[in-house]
């Protein structure tokens, strides 16, 4: 749909578009308004190049696409029945929890270890645990490989599935080789479209690996988180998790802006889950229980969350943000209550009400 | 707090601080760092002349102010016991609900008795009616007088108290004199200080009327949010009542950015009730049961919802935002129940969680 | 234009949505795409009610509409033509200065009779001295009704027209009457409905009064800065002059985030004159002069500068942000030398550059 | 410095902050105010995880740290006399301005040689042209290893040096390889600290080429952006240059939110030259040139400016966004004069003003 400057288009003008959009396979058809015009193209008007061609004519407006750019994961689409499956829990059935660690101390494995059980026993059903770390920073500890076995003898403890961060291919084919059964693509690295290319083919050949992919720091649009997630996918594998956790700039007071709130605005769009980091989005564990539920009143499908069996003897984030085994036990009770009353409730709703039942 | 740019202030300069504080009963105290200096204000810093002279200063980098700017709304402050009662509910005894019209319209009274029996139906405390709009568009419908009869009518039939925003001296005291219950400042006017002023003077003469004083419409820190409600105190009325609204710029998709999430932090600062909007900060029917929900998480107390017994028929925001009564009944109803889980947990909630319980 | 969340509506959901534009005088048109229709309204589609009830339909996406909300202020309405003159300068002929203080200080007149000296002495075409304050604080300075007798003074003595900010009612009238020659209208009050008509039907008595409409504190759209301009101009005066001051938040450093940019903007959709008050932009006397400078490089019309005689001894802002006379007798000698070099290299430059010649 | 939540702390919690922070080789000194008290943390800092283990604590608001996390970018460091070269121009002596393709097209390589004639004759240093292009949509070009033999192609034909974004470290070593003078980090990229480490380590093995490290595509603080350069530096290259290029979300109309005015602030904390991209800030050709002379009238030392021989068959940005040759030429000659005017004007402003001379 194009939006002229003018109230309506010459005929010369006219020809120049047509002349655009023709080798794309459009055209254009005139919609007359009383008080000016607009155009529509009739075909697949997709194509960012013929947009930017269309946009740069010192006489248009804009032009507003109609499609969808995410063929693999608009709700729509085929794969839209895809059940993704996290070790006993598939998606869908409870509400997933993952948790643990910001970061893996590779000189204290034992703080891992003892948080793993103790998440367990809380109620997570998967384990997090960072073995290399972005940070802004570039003297502060980064991580060290030395952790992927500490991650990898917890998950040998505890049976659970584990979770870390990669930030390059190099981190990524390390994670892959040892059995990593999640890779999350954090904030920082949610549009490295390089990045996101090699996990999609990566896992695509371990093709029960999960992604958790953040949403970017700053307040992308929705479209360009789900296009994230559709290189992913168009690249191998579609078990993808999105993952809101918080933006930049923070105006309130906490650590990011929370954005549990576009879960119901990312299922209207597209099928792939939603795990809400709350952690990440208040940064405080004070605030991290009452975010949680906030997800799970959204209508979250999952919660990650950043627990520490002793916070403050914690690295990276965990002094700050790590909730207690004992903070996180009632959270998950909390939230799981709520996510089961939310269902009941839901298959009882009067129609109309966003997400759906 | 005085940060300077250099490591260290020169003699001089010390010098030349000391006559712009003392004036103001300060005096300054250095704080030796390894690296570089800071100062110390002694004294009430929280003069915002003597810190503007302070930052004026061209070694200055910022002066950080330690104390409250709202004396009355701060939650140590000896209102902080202060009880707002609302019809037959006091605050904190059950979630608030008050609900009704974006706008009354004049030409249709019915349809606004009608609302209000359905609102006291659904289970609401208090019916909101606009008499007066703020409208963009100088154009607009913009309210009507009359309609303040027909909102005291709606009160007599239904026995419950009312709401309306008045945007200036004259709606205010028109409101007052009809016997108005709860006066509402709307987004726009939420930095307008002569009203608030006022409102603050003629609500001191009736007390049992009670201020809904929504957050401005741009994401102002909350030290200016809570100050605005100082003045309404300040001027004779304390029974006020927080109202997030979601803020501009809306990024996701909302009509605003849902701001929820404040509650625990306001409630770190201020004793005040908070009740949210979720209408206003996700402006569609279909994602208001979610966000009333994930405000209720938060710890809000209460919730302003938009409702009309026929959305579609409504004048002003009522056709796309107002619920149904079914919906507004199914909000409510979860909405109370989550209220309730929820109070009940925080009594047996591990130590260090907000809001407390 | 409606934009249907289906791919095509039904023939009763077409119906309905007749039901509903024909009582406004429009009729729906689709346009049949290869993939979605879409659905023109053909007619005057500027009514919000019909917007709302529209968009209150669940199979509606969103109304997207064509035409300008503001009759007055728009670049294309008959009044465009429309000159605006302060003193001796009719702007567009030179880079109009408003210059003075934030805050006249009541106790100390003659800090302001300098001021207003000195300004003049440095280039400035109006001098500004704040009577009336809107302060976060209550407690602290909000002005008094003296300093209106020290403003109307300084034009005495100095001959140039004066401008001060008026928050209600009752200011307004004292400031017409008083005679002074520009009411300014703040940021907070931006969006004070009830103002804005007050002063546009105020002013219309005395038609030489011209009103600077500063943007309102958050980032809202322009048409809602335009819109606010037509209020006044609705109600009986066109002579507005747009000011940009900065936004909040404010992210990098700077005490709101500055938008002298929005000025080609502004020019492309209303014939009203920018002045930009880089002041409250930057919030630090350092960098008003680089911020005056971007002001003009965009395309502005004028400045409103804070200065002082003696910053440090200022009450309000003037601490901080003020430039000393030599300061911005520095600003303005560069600033017009700027403007004159844009107005003339515009003259000659190639088509398709914003603002245009 | 720690601000507690109490007016003071107990004993036992300074005993526990003692615990924490003597590891570090730190101590606490209490500063006695009348109303609370605050605690310098003296000796370094700057190591976050002390700082997180601080603010993890219960009775701790926030933690204010003193110290400039960039060793080698920090405006005082023994770098700052770094003198950065391009081709013919030490960095500082005139303005930069690096001009070209946003895309370079490898069916089409004739475009990219015309442009690069004509960027050269209409006075830029230095050719821009996109072999590999990170898109939102994963079914779009993305770039082509050929592109890289047309640019190097164009270095040789018209003498400049080129400049290209690379996104992963293949692209880098070929990058490096094939003797691009300048390597961008794109928006996207600039928190992949994996990359700008690779880039660091790549480049000092040739340490002529120069980094153009752009800002992160949200509203990121300024200490992540010069963080983000020392990255680099500090793993072998410091020729940096600072590209603010818009920030998102875009608010008032444009692609992104300008920011070249952050430029003083930038220069106030660290020696790297500012080099703005105009093209990417304001995304329409029509208000480049007025965003390129605010960029300078901020004190930028450079301009990355999209241009194409012929922009309506561009490919990627630039039928929107790249300026002719004609405007191209203009906005230099307009842009070198006001450089040079403010150079001229800052030797001789009066004291105080940002940038400094």
């Amino acid at each position: 749909m194009i939006i002229p400057k003018p109230a309506r288009l010459s005929p010369e003008q006219l020809a120049e578009i047509s002349a655009i959009v023709e080798p794309f396979g459009c055209r254009i058809q005139p919609i007359i308004g009383a008080v000016r015009n607009i155009y529509a193209i009739v075909g697949d008007e997709r194509d960012e190049l013929m947009t930017n061609r269309l946009e740069g004519l010192p006489y248009i407006e804009r032009v507003d696409k109609m499609q969808s750019p995410y063929k693999l994961m608009d709700r729509r689409s085929s794969l839209s029945g895809n059940k993704i499956k996290i070790g006993n829990l598939t998606i869908g059935e409870d509400l997933l929890v993952i948790a643990g660690q910001c970061t893996i101390d590779p000189k204290n494995p034992n703080y891992f270890y003892e948080t793993a059980h103790a998440v367990k026993e809380a109620g997570a059903n998967s384990i997090r645990g960072g073995v290399w770390k972005p940070r802004t920073n570039p003297y502060s500890f980064q991580g060290d490989n030395k952790s992927l076995d500490i991650l990898m003898e917890a998950h040998r403890r505890t049976g659970l599935p584990v979770d870390a961060e990669v930030m390059d291919e190099h981190q990524l084919h390390l994670a892959i080789e040892a059995g990593v059964h999640m890779l999350q693509v954090g904030a920082r690295n949610a549009l490295n479209y390089s990045l996101l290319r090699a996990i999609g083919g990566a896992v695509a050949s371990r093709p029960s690996t999960v992604v958790l992919l953040k949403r970017s720091i700053h307040m992308g649009p929705l479209n360009e988180f789900i296009s994230a997630a559709e290189y992913i996918a168009a690249f191998g594998n579609p078990n993808i998790l999105l993952c809101p956790r918080g933006t930049s700039p923070a105006i309130d007071g906490y650590r990011n802006h929370p954005d549990e709130s576009i879960t119901p605005l990312l299922k209207e769009k597209t099928w792939a889950p939603v795990v809400v980091d709350p952690s990440h989005s208040v940064g405080k564990a004070a605030y991290v229980p009452a975010c949680a539920l906030a997800a799970v009143a959204y209508g979250a499908d999952g919660l990650c969350i950043e627990s520490h069996i002793s916070p403050s003897k914690g690295i990276g984030d965990d002094p700050k943000q790590a909730l207690t085994p004992e903070m996180l036990a009632y959270t998950i009770r909390e939230a799981r209550q709520l996510w089961a009353a939310r269902r009941e409730a839901r298959a009882h709703a009067p129609e109309g009400i966003s997400p759906a039942k």
